[in-house]
């Protein structure tokens, strides 16, 4: 779309940054769970820096070999957004959505199977990621939710829209991440329905289909047997 | 379908109705947010009457020139609702129903893209215009609601059906507006499956085609191969 | 199915049952809801006791005109529950399901419009049948359930399956009724859902399909110029 | 799949299966909801240990006879693990997964009507089987679910996502329950409204439908007409 120099350059460097991410979140998780003491803090501060290099570096080379710049630039402001924005701590988690993307370019072409692969996986990292960012906030507000634990828990309620009351945010960076939660709770109800409807849909047709669809390949033959006949008239008055 | 007159004036006030709509928010949100003194609240009054003053007229020039005036009355009772009824304060909030149609007629024919665009524009207006409605409700209620940020982050929790139950409206205009937004919740799941649901049945069903069926365009090629057929007929006998 | 005197007898009650069926409800909520003194008691008792009567009497009837009267009793054993088990109080809203069907039939075939009106119809009356009978399964159980108001604002937050918490029912019979709503709600997620993904799915599909498939109507003009051949080349050899 | 012995000892062991499983389930519910008092603790423990015997002897019978054996091994690690875990009290109803696996085999194809029984089966199954976890996990932790019946109600409460927030469990194996359960609820929601979603999507296509698409049988027909031409067209210039 952006030429072929770009589509190699994405090729290439596609596992690396699964890494990088999975590094950086590691990393991430560490400095909150973590008690920070020197040697955690400061592997946690270098892994973290040393990520968003690369993901830095991998969007300056995209942009340098993409063709119509410009169109790429405007098309990819989120890139821009994720990239700019971890250095504030809250906006770090951004980062989570590289995360999701590669998952979905791993999962390659949309079929069910792989809809249903890529649902488990990215909701268990949206629960991980959301009980992280929502305990960092939370942990010293005087709020319900007080460990990890907790968080991860309320995390879960709030994903499939329970929502107990048992935990709830009461910061605004809590809330925040809460709606996202909540609105990837939607989705995931969506996504769960859709796949299963997609999957009765089909079956349901397969039954009902006695009298089946004329194929392209009956159309073909009959084709054939019209150019055979034709071929007979040919040869035919001269006989 | 009421005259091409109709039609005309229809187009030439999309764009200053819009403008209107949103006027008449903004002054709807700065009556109840602002503590009103002296200036705010006689701008806000001033552009809360012209503009619904504006809406009547909008009405009653289409009354006018309607064809099939009876017709056109009968099927647009909620149009009349809406211009008569945002005398009473509770009820203006009404006029959001004409944004949101504004909405919907400006993201046009429905596409899945469009009906994103369409879910999200409506969804994030009815949350803020619910927040503003159960706050004026509520604040001196006595109720859990008592600041607008609290209103806000309640509407989100209604509208996803998550409900954790640290804030809920406790007087009668306050449930009356969260029903609605209940409402408004189960509708969003069901925007959000069944587009994703349309997708992927649609994903699914061009991965299963591989044998497809026989087009309108192949039949034709069939047909012009017995015509030639026909033709070699009517010259062979006489040869 | 069961014969055309069955069908007619079903036509010509039709609209006397919604009637009594009504009738029946509008009893019900008076004996809950009214103080029942003297009067309104007395009138109550004996509207729910014919009411009844009917039920019954059209019960009976279409089992003795019905053919094949035995595949009719088994397949009619929800309808004999209904008729006998109101005698006790707490399942006299049995009567609920025959004024649900009731609507069903009158919307007719199922079609997207008459699906959604049946949806409107049948969720406001559930919320007002359960919210009746968890008032009266709850006013006097301490529990937070005091009102009439009180439960129809919990009905709705539970058919949407919001569920604040700040009502819930305590008794044995209240949670039943809750268990029959939040089930309810789960169906009114999906009749929603399903009929926004039908109708996004058929527009979708129009918009895409730019080659439409081979109707038979192509095909029998196939049919018709093959025949015309068949003529042709009967009567060529001859000349 | 894994050769012709494994399917026939797997439709020969079905409903024994079926029969050890009810066993089982009714055992472990004894344990939980009886004090257990000599003899009944006996006899649960004997019935417990003997049909875990059984799909133990069952999962080392269908290794030994499938053919591909390492294929069937890698496919059936849920198998091992259901077999190899109930050993751990709260592992247990694992096996409540066999159960859900044999109603759906006995439900065979998935047909809407067959989706539905198999949906109301398993979800009144896994409310009863969650209900007895949680309960076992709960009952002496001091958290709110202290008796059966709350756990059945709080059950009722997840799975639909209603979440009043009067039960929630606070134990982390009744979280671990919890969370299996609000799965189960995104689930339940998916299917009931896949299944009304294929119904209605067929409803509407066919009475949408006035052209109907060409049928193999059709072409079949066009296929003789012309078969019988060439036939004419052989004799004919003999003559």
């Amino acid at each position: 779309m952006y030429g072929e120099r770009l589509a190699r350059w994405e090729r290439k460097v596609e596992w690396p940054l699964v890494i990088a991410a999975l590094l950086f979140l590691a990393a991430y998780a560490a400095q909150i769970l973590a008690t920070p003491e020197g040697v955690v803090e400061t592997v946690a501060e270098v892994v973290l820096k040393t990520t968003w290099a690369l993901f830095l570096l991998d969007y300056v080379v995209r942009l340098a070999i993409a063709e119509r710049r410009w169109t790429w630039f405007w098309r990819h402001l989120l890139d821009l957004a994720i990239v700019a924005l971890p250095m504030f701590r809250p906006l770090r988690l951004m980062r989570f959505f590289t995360i999701i993307a590669l998952i979905q370019r791993n999962t390659g072409t949309m079929l069910r199977g792989r809809v249903a692969m890529f649902t488990i996986g990215a909701t268990a990292l949206t629960v991980f990621v959301a009980a992280l960012a929502v305990y960092d906030a939370e942990q010293s507000s005087g709020g319900p939710i007080s460990t990890f634990g907790d968080a991860v828990w309320w995390a879960f309620e709030t994903i499939t829209t329970v929502g107990y009351g048992d935990y709830y945010p009461v910061t605004v960076t809590g809330r925040i991440v809460a709606v996202g939660l909540m609105v990837g709770g939607i989705a995931l109800i969506g996504v769960v329905t859709a796949t299963l409807a997609s999957w009765i849909v089909q079956r349901v047709s397969v039954e009902a289909e006695e009298a089946s669809a004329a194929t392209e390949t009956q159309v073909e033959a009959l084709r054939g047997e019209i150019a055979e006949l034709k071929q007979m008239l040919r040869e035919a008055p001269r006989a």
